[in-house]
C-alpha cells in the first residue's frame, strides 16, 4: 500500500541529540513555500516521534519566522520540562543555519473528568448535502483536501466590496480520506483562507505569523472520528495596522469539538 | 516618587549573553506561587528590555512549565530570528537549574493600513456605574486590580449547581491606576478566574498551562488608553478530561479592541 501523501509530507528522519531532518513537500505547496498547516504538522510530528514523549498533545504554538525554502530543513525538538504527567517542548526549524520556525508544545497524559462543551456544533447541512467549491484555488495543497464550503467561501468577485462578516464554515477532510490524528488535525487548523480576503474582496499579500492549536480530544476520540469530515469555523476579531487575528473551531460530524485554534496573519496595505 | 508595585514586580536585571535575573513579587502572589499574569508580564519584559528588540509585541505565548517557587529566577531571552521589520523570540525561565517557563514572542514594526474591528465592545454599563465585587478573593494579586464585575462574577454559593454560561465580563485596571503598556496588558489578559468555577460552582484544583496574547494595539493606542478601565470578556469553549480553554477580549473604554487572548487551564476531577 502506498503511503498517504500526508504521511510522506510530515515524515522526519531521527538524528542524534534531539535532531530530526525533514523536507518540504511539493504536494502541500502553497503560493510561495509550503502550506503553513503542513509545517505545523511537521513541528508537532517532531514531538510525536521523539523517544522521550510523555502523553499526547494538548497545545501547540507555531511561529512562522521566515518563509521555508523548498527543500530540506533541520529540526531540534527538546523536552524543556518533564513533570509527572505533563511535558513542555521547544521546537526550532533551521534552513541554511538560520531559524525559520519556532514552536512550543504541551503534552499530557489525560484522565477522565467532568466535562462539558460550551460551543455546540453549529446548525449546518451535513457534508453530503454541500457542494464542493465552484472554483478551486490553484495551490497544490488545496487538492489535498476535500472542501465543502457552507458559508463564507472565497469571494467570487474581487471588487473591493467585501462581506459584512468574516465568518466561514466548511466541512473538510483529507483527500483521499485518511484516519484523523493529531498531525492531521494540526494541519486542518490552518485550512482557512485569509479572513482579510472575505472582508475586503481584495487580494493583498498575506502570511500567517503565529498559530496556536488547543487539542480537546485524545487519540481515542480522534480515532472515533475516523476519516469523516470536520466542520471548520473561523471568524476574525480585529484587522489593524498590518495584522489580523482569527479564532476558530473544529468539530467532528458527531458534534464533538476536537480543537480550537487562533492565529495572527500579516497583511499588506 | 515611589515606583508602582507592578513596575517593581516585573523589574529584571540585565546579565550578559541574553540573560536576565528576576524575582517573584509577594505583592502579586496567588494562592500558590505568583499570579500567572505577572509571570507573563515578566516574560514579555525580558524581550522589551532586550537591547536587540525590534518593533513592538504582536503576540506572546507563555507556557507555565512548573509552579514558580517564591524567590529569584533566571531568564534567557533570545532573538531566534530577526527580519527586516519583524522578530521572533524564545524565552525560558529557570529556577534551580530547571526550566519553569517557556515562551515565544513575536514583535514587529507596524505600519498604518486598512483596518476594521469585527468584535465591537459589548453593550455594558460604564465602569463608574458598576459596583466592586461583594467579596474580595484573599490572594494578594487581587488587591493589585480594581475590578468591576458586570456579569459572570465568581459564584456566591458553591453548591455544585453551576451557571448555564461560562461568560464573564468585567471592567479592570491597575490599583492604583497606572498608564497601560504592553506588560500591564499581558498581565490583565490573565485576570479571569477559572471558567470551571463559574460552570460548576465547585472549587477544584486548577492552573493555567499556556496562554497566548495577541496585541492589536501599538504603544500609541495603549498610551491613549491611559489609566482607564479595560472591559475584559472571557468564555470557555470546552472542558474535557482535565483541561479547559477560554477565549477572551480586552477593549478600552473608547471601544478599541486592544488584545485578544486564549488559554488552556488544567483542572482536577
Amino acid at each position: 500500500m502506498t503511503q498517504h501523501l500526508f504521511d510522506q509530507a510530515i515524515a522526519l528522519t531521527a538524528q542524534p541529540d534531539n535532531h530530526f531532518s525533514g523536507h518540504t513537500s511539493p504536494a502541500y505547496a502553497n503560493m510561495v513555500g509550503p502550506f503553513g498547516g503542513i509545517t505545523a504538522a511537521q513541528a508537532l510530528n517532531a514531538v510525536l516521534q521523539h523517544p522521550q514523549l510523555l502523553g499526547e498533545p494538548v497545545s501547540l504554538t507555531v511561529n512562522f519566522a521566515a518563509a521555508l525554502a523548498d527543500g530540506p530543513f533541520d529540526v531540534v525538538a527538546r523536552p524543556a520540562r518533564t513533570n509527572r504527567s505533563t511535558q513542555h517542548w521547544m521546537v526550532e526549524f533551521f534552513q541554511a543555519g538560520q531559524t525559520v520556525l519556532t514552536a512550543t508544545v504541551f503534552t499530557a497524559t489525560r484522565r477522565e473528568t467532568w466535562g462539558l462543551d460550551d460551543e455546540p456544533l453549529p446548525v449546518v447541512p451535513p457534508p453530503d448535502q454541500v457542494a464542493p467549491p465552484a472554483r478551486q484555488a490553484p495551490m497544490p495543497f488545496v487538492q489535498r483536501y476535500e472542501l465543502r464550503p457552507v458559508t463564507g467561501d472565497m469571494p467570487s468577485v474581487w471588487d473591493g466590496s467585501g462581506s459584512s462578516s468574516s465568518l466561514s464554515q466548511l466541512w473538510v477532510r483529507d483527500n483521499p480520506p485518511r484516519p484523523l490524528d493529531f498531525a492531521a488535525l494540526s494541519a486542518m487548523a490552518d485550512i482557512f483562507f485569509p479572513r482579510v480576503f472575505i472582508r475586503r474582496a481584495k487580494s493583498v499579500p498575506v502570511g500567517t505569523v503565529t498559530m496556536t492549536v488547543y487539542f480537546h480530544a485524545d487519540s481515542e476520540q480522534l480515532k472515533a472520528t475516523g476519516s469523516g469530515y470536520l466542520l471548520a469555523q473561523a471568524r476574525a476579531q480585529v484587522f489593524r495596522n498590518g495584522y489580523f487575528d482569527h479564532t476558530a473551531q473544529l468539530w467532528n460530524e458527531a458534534g464533538v469539538l476536537l480543537a480550537t485554534t487562533h492565529q495572527i496573519v500579516y497583511y499588506k496595505e
